[in-house]
């Protein structure tokens, strides 16, 4: 299913600027360029395909101009390849498979001209996933938002809640680029380009939760929040501590860990999982992924509340998914 | 999973209205008055039960302020109950029971005093269907909007693709209101109270749409952009055309044939059926379920690209869905 809303009908007229053919032109020109990775939309629901090899897990994720992105910041096709990478996130946090994607958009006409490309930056994504788009929202609005739900397939799902006193903290990848990137637009300045990279296109990192997951990974989040952040989240929801070494992060160039530890929109995996399992992960871990999986911490007891507010530098940062 | 963006975090400041824990304090509000309703919200995905009674079936469907409803018009509960009522009808009309909702807001500061009572409106549906509410999303942002995602399991998957010449047109309801009361509210009157119900608590006629799709409907579609642009596509999805006397169309009062043509977002059932499932259905419809089934037309050979033209009305309506 497609929906389409506020076009030239009766209720808003007044607030109508696309018209009736705009909007199915509209419709038709994201079809064309989703191309095979659209399927079976035009009923008012999507049959999804039944699965065997997991459970089906799905999250919702929106992306708000002037919130979550500048537009001077982003091409269109960016603003739709990132958001795209924030939803998809979180199945791989899941230890999930993306399968299906549904795009609500939420356009205002000086967002219309943009919007075949932020469909192709969106659709990059779910070809990269091997996922489809199965179905949709399109309205007019005074303000351009993408709303993607995606459903996914868990053989192992991971929840927050499994991390163990003796586990040791993982996380993938290099920290520290989104939080280098804003700090560089609020100065004033361009960011450095691997930053840049960083804030503008992110990696869901699919494979390697996947992986994760199967390797015995006992808890598990996206950072969206920034690591102290989504630190406390994990612990919070295991009832454990999770003590990280800031000494241990993985950062990137001219990153300090207390800026790595507060970065958010990370998009790389906080992971538990006991030490034999990650000795035995370890062992296939570079062959088979192409990004680094360091220890950073151990989980301890929950001490108090705020167990691990020595790592979590302060409270200012964009707060985490409940 | 409950995402939460737009904090007092580093990226947006300047942006940002709602501190960390005013956006935690909103969330804690939301899954208080959600209560039961709301299960296992905090991973980054939430897992679909398994079910082995149908087809998993998704539907996407936004509801963005002055573009949908205007504020005046509607209560900040009737604002949330109506648009979960909208989303529930796409499950209706694929002959689904609804099972879980995903609800992403985005909330400009004017709406957050009125925002729990919007919960509680999506709640009374979400209760009254059966469903329940699994993940969403919490975004700031200039404009407000409901984006809710709801998933359904149908025994029978009805398309909009299966209806047959010398099928029935059946319609569930009485039509109209939504049209009238959106007529009145443009020549600055207060719409008749039947009417104003209409458009502010349609009801999903999910009981009905199961009980129409175990009867043995052939395609199937809810009426949100009118009842003549729905019958030409579920005509043109089909193959066929649905030829309408608008003489038996059942109108509420003081509603003219041609008016209900026309009235949009009325998130009543519009069905294709044999006309010997028909006569089986119609001998205990009554007695089971509270609203009429009435005969509207029948399925006619295609012919040309404007086939039911006749009873089309003009081509200024809502444009319906793909």
């Amino acid at each position: 299913m497609y929906n389409t809303h506020g076009g030239s009908g009766a209720p808003f007229r007044a607030h109508q600027a696309m018209g009736r053919g705009v909007e199915f032109d509209t419709i038709r020109t994201l079809l064309a360029r989703w191309g095979d990775l659209a399927v079976d939309i035009g009923d008012d629901a999507a049959v999804l395909p039944a699965v065997s090899d997991g459970q089906r897990v799905v999250s919702t994720d929106a992306c708000v101009e002037d919130v979550h992105f500048r537009r001077a910041w982003l091409t269109p096709y960016q603003v739709g390849h990132r958001a795209a990478a924030a939803a998809l996130s979180d199945l791989a946090a899941m230890g999930a498979r993306a399968d299906c994607m549904l795009v609500a958009f939420i356009v205002p006409e000086s967002w219309q001209a943009d919007l075949a490309e932020v469909a192709d930056g969106i659709g990059a994504q779910v070809r990269a996933a091997g996922a489809r788009i199965v179905g949709g929202n399109l309205s007019r609005g005074r303000v351009f938002a993408i709303t993607l739900t995606v459903i996914g397939v868990a053989e192992r799902v991971v929840s927050r809640r499994g991390a163990a006193v003796g586990d040791l903290v993982l996380v993938t990848g290099v920290l520290g680029g989104p939080g280098a990137a804003l700090a560089a637009w609020e100065r004033g300045e361009s960011p450095p380009p691997w930053a840049l990279s960083r804030f503008v296109a992110p990696v869901p990192r699919l494979a390697a939760g996947r992986a994760l997951a199967a390797a015995g990974a006992t808890a598990m989040l996206d950072i969206s929040d920034g690591l102290a952040a989504d630190a406390r989240h994990l612990g919070a929801a295991s009832g454990v501590r999770l003590a990280i070494d800031p000494a241990t992060l993985p950062v990137g160039t001219g990153v300090s860990p207390s800026s790595a530890l507060l970065s958010g929109e990370e998009y790389e995996l906080l992971v538990t999982m006991p030490r034999g399992a990650f000795e035995v992960l370890a062992r296939h871990w570079e062959a088979r992924e192409d990004i680094p999986l360091t220890v950073i911490g151990t989980v301890e007891q929950a001490a108090g509340d705020h167990a691990i507010d020595e790592t979590a530098g302060h409270d200012h940062f964009r707060p985490g998914q409940l």
